[in-house]
């Protein structure tokens, strides 16, 4: 079977690798370059010539961000092709049309590579829902933060101090709102969300990150024993689901609190099935170039994940609820002393622990809030 | 697609519950069941009616031990039916066997469900090896042995007195040698070996369990921040290959360290996607029953993993070396002082450590032995 890599960064020349070296049935017989980086024959930097080639089964994406990545992969659909993608952003934003265009064209769309790298956690659910409905997922799904909050435990440096040093090595982007704020687990949370539960997952979900973690946050929540890990959680019940991004203070005893350095942990759960917990390299050019190799071999073997999302869901953020700390020199309305200088608040949604905190932030911009969850 | 399903205890009942439930597709049209216990319409006694039963296309068997599950499963097999089995025993000890009828008919032989319970641990192997070599895999494969630690740190008890009550409890068999001494854990590590590096894993491998382990070891590796974890591992290199089952003393802060209860965690190690970890159940009827399930309808789907135990690998018990702490009063040859009370020997092979242990044992029959694997 031929197919054609768009984008030859850091994941398209994993993919390119591991296909040219590991993978007999396979050829990748185009690759999608800037006009200024051609350097072999199966290059070329016009998109017309992969997409008209009849020859090309499957396109992979793994240019990232939202245009032309949106334009291409709506193009190959149409066009009849199978879609393998690494790009959470866009298949965050765009997900339902996408799918809309491969179920009309009878064609596949393949994104185990965009949530957690090496990790076949789209493929897991997907099998654990030909017999129970998922009841809830969790997970640590980005790397990076997991990376800060493990150095800043283990060095006892504070947050600033991590952050520079992760840069430095290329951990971090030099931009790093999108990890810090949580953003890319956003993209990975609605991604999850409407896998698991089969739905348009909504984009206005509460989203908080780590920016103003201190390592004085980690040793009050260390003295309750438990630790800080940024989390994307869904759950579904009764016909409603919720979804949020946001800190979660986790037990010192728990997996996720043991998760080392950029690897990622993510967990669902089922009725027959029980709890399951994934965990491996949430990034990099292997990993997540072995996932989008594993799609495509799913596509040579004929199976072809059909997504649906017309079950009529409702978002009820009423669902998450948990208590919330806050460490802050703000009023926080409803709460009771946690620790001197935190509060917390009990059994509020998400939604309302963000609206607390988005206030606290007006009065001190160095709030912190992290949920309480109850141990299963 | 009709199925019929050997054996109606825990693990049937849960097969038969999951698919009349929750899959529309499969019917379980014959049940095999002891001649004083027929219930219903489905159930017979004559395992003929079910073998010459045309309209079965796939064997479900449940009935654990050797025969007459040994006999049963070959009897599908050579009759054109595919057999999913959760029956770890006959696997292990009849896997080359299966394997040649199953190729011979062109059948499918599906055992998921015989190690890791719920966890997608055969399935994902598999689906590692279309990419990578599995270089090598590890984990806690039993939940009495590791509900007994757990509980034993958790309380402060002593081992009898903890394996007493979970036998009161259900959790532990009358007779506890099977899980206790490691035996469960070899016939998983023969099985994982064998699906991992495709070869008949010989059974000639060093297995200890944990039935001398006693609060003052788990208090004496606490000391060193270790923990005990009855282990199977497996390495592969160089055409050579090692398994091995034992005691292995790992960093409280490692993921296996902080495994609760009755759960299992399986960890594989593979080149380009790296290290995978997956944390389930590993018994119970339900997430055993979803195992069987999902491999039925993975037949369904015309997924037939299809092994072939021709690649010739060497068994060269060489290639797992550890250092050893041996708790003991014994005199152990190459040792040297660890702890009062406790030796350390150096760099030897697993099955070096075995024939320690066992001259050990001679002197003293309280010996506790563990492995002390160094960090990745």
């Amino acid at each position: 079977m031929k197919i054609a890599v768009l984008g030859y960064g850091t994941v398209g020349r994993g993919v390119v690798k591991i296909i040219d070296e590991q993978v007999a049935d396979v050829e990748v017989s185009r690759i999608l370059e800037l006009p200024d980086r051609i350097s072999e024959s199966r290059m070329t930097s016009s998109y017309v010539d992969i997409v008209n080639d009849s020859q090309v089964e499957v396109v992979v994406e793994c240019m990232g961000g939202l245009e032309p990545a949106h334009t291409y992969i709506l193009a190959a659909l149409n066009a009849g092709k199978h879609v393998v993608t690494s790009n959470k952003a866009v298949v965050a934003e765009y997900f339902a049309e996408f799918v809309e265009a491969a179920n009309a064209h009878g064609v596949g769309l393949l994104i185990e590579a965009s949530v957690g790298g090496g990790i076949p956690w789209i493929a897991s659910i997907i099998k654990a829902r030909r017999i129970d409905a998922i009841s809830s997922f969790s997970g640590i799904m980005n790397g990076t933060t997991n990376y800060i909050v493990y150095k800043m435990l283990k060095d006892g440096s504070d947050f600033s101090e991590v952050l520079s040093k992760a840069q430095e090595m290329g951990y971090a982007e030099r931009d790093p709102s999108a990890d810090i704020d949580g953003i890319d687990v956003r993209n990975k949370t609605v991604i999850t969300a409407s896998v698991a539960f089969d739905v348009a997952c909504t984009k206005e979900l509460p989203v908080t990150g780590i920016r103003t973690l201190s390592k004085h946050d980690l040793a009050l929540f260390g003295s309750h024993e438990r630790t800080v890990k940024l989390l994307g959680r869904g759950v579904q019940r009764d016909g409603r689901y919720a979804v949020a991004v946001e800190p979660v203070a986790v037990s010192t005893s728990s997996l996720e609190a043991n998760v080392p350095s950029n690897f990622n942990l993510v967990t669902l759960d089922a009725d027959t099935v029980g709890e399951l917990k994934f965990y491996g390299q949430g990034a990099g050019s292997l990993p997540t170039g072995n996932a989008i190799v594993q799609d495509v071999l799913d596509c040579t073997a004929g199976i072809r994940p059909r997504y649906d999302f017309s079950r009529g869901l409702e978002y009820d953020p009423g669902l998450l609820r948990s208590d919330y700390v806050f460490r802050t020199e703000a009023d926080v309305e409803g709460s009771r002393l946690f620790e001197p200088g935190a509060v917390l608040v009990s059994d509020i949604t998400s939604e309302r622990a963000r609206g607390l905190l988005d206030e606290a932030l007006r009065t001190d911009p160095t709030t912190f809030m992290a949920a309480i969850v109850k141990e299963s």
